[in-house]
């Protein structure tokens, strides 16, 4: 089933899919917030651990072999469905919906919750350079040029909070197979990280 | 109900509501790896839809307001469940164990699945920093000197594929307030991604 990664599916092939999986993911992620959260007694939280058993049971009937990697609409665009940051397949993802600016500027509202926590009540600082990495990846590729972080530098301003965030990057210059990009995290008040990294494309796209 | 965040449980507090609630965590771990994976029919997955819209639902008769921030054994150990990179109740968390030697160093062995993929088949290069920060910020810290991230670099040698993973790290100086720390990511071949960082006291946590 591997190969299926590098399937062509129409446009309406992902229609059907997304119809059918995203409100699948999306209630995982519900999921994951209320166990983080719950203080429910012994009894509910077996009979709860029994009912998701069963979920996992009937989804893995039928399955990949392994990650879902990338597929691929007729036309070319990339679906990564799987990723940890922006995979709409993935409840892990939060998942980061990224917006491309005519200018060339990425951009993302999103929210984290429970799940990202690291300093009480506050965003790990971890998961603010895993974002960073993501946005600043997104800006330094384009669909002829992919590019794959080589370093990344996160300086902290102050703790993040949990709650609703905006990230965004630019590449600041190009020097053949390397982009340099720089980006942020703020919340309401201002940014509370930043980054900048160089982003070089893989040996496999260089033609 | 966050006011819970700063109560001493006894030890066998922590054994009894370890026994309820990691069980359920280890459950919606594995029902996340099928929501990825899966390619079962519509009508299946319906079906685990309910089932896991009714577990979130007996979840939530009673639960925290927020996040689950840190809880204190009456000894004073720090029980960091809901850390997205360590917590035991956090489905999202691999979880990492962290293992402390006596040298100093600190080192975790671990396997990250299909919920935390970038590029096909291999790690997201953001899953990585993360795992790194955590570790760093792990040495630099201990009990009576918690340390949080000031700036990491994190350098990409290759990309990490998914599978069983290893991470170390150490401080190499401290200076006052500040930890300076290095560490890596390796796969069964070696070395992966490296990082260094400067890891800072909060003022709080200072005199």
């Amino acid at each position: 089933m591997l190969d299926s990664t590098r399937e062509n599916l129409s446009a309406d092939d992902v229609e059907r899919l997304r119809s059918i999986y995203e409100p699948l993911t999306k209630s995982v992620r519900e999921l994951i917030d209320a166990t983080i959260r719950t203080e429910a007694d012994a009894d509910a939280v077996t009979a709860a651990k029994a009912e998701i058993d069963s979920a996992t049971a009937r989804l893995r009937v039928r399955q990949l072999d392994g990650p879902v990697g990338l597929r691929f609409i007729a036309e070319g665009e990339r679906m990564p469905w799987g990723n940890v940051v922006v995979g709409t397949r993935n409840p892990v993802a939060p998942p980061l919906v990224v917006n491309h600016d005519p200018s060339g500027q990425v951009w993302a509202n999103f929210h984290l919750g429970a799940a990202y926590e690291g300093p009480p009540g506050h965003v790990h600082g971890g998961v603010s350079a895993m974002v960073l990495d993501h946005m600043l990846g997104e800006v330094a590729s384009d669909f002829d040029n992919p590019r794959f972080t080589g370093t990344i530098t996160v300086r902290y301003l102050r703790a993040t909070p949990l709650g609703p965030l905006h990230a965004a990057a630019e590449v600041v210059r190009t020097e053949g197979v390397k982009a340099f990009a720089v980006g942020h995290i703020a919340d309401k008040e201002g940014i509370t990280a930043e980054a900048e990294g160089v982003f070089i494309m893989p040996r496999w796209a260089r033609s």
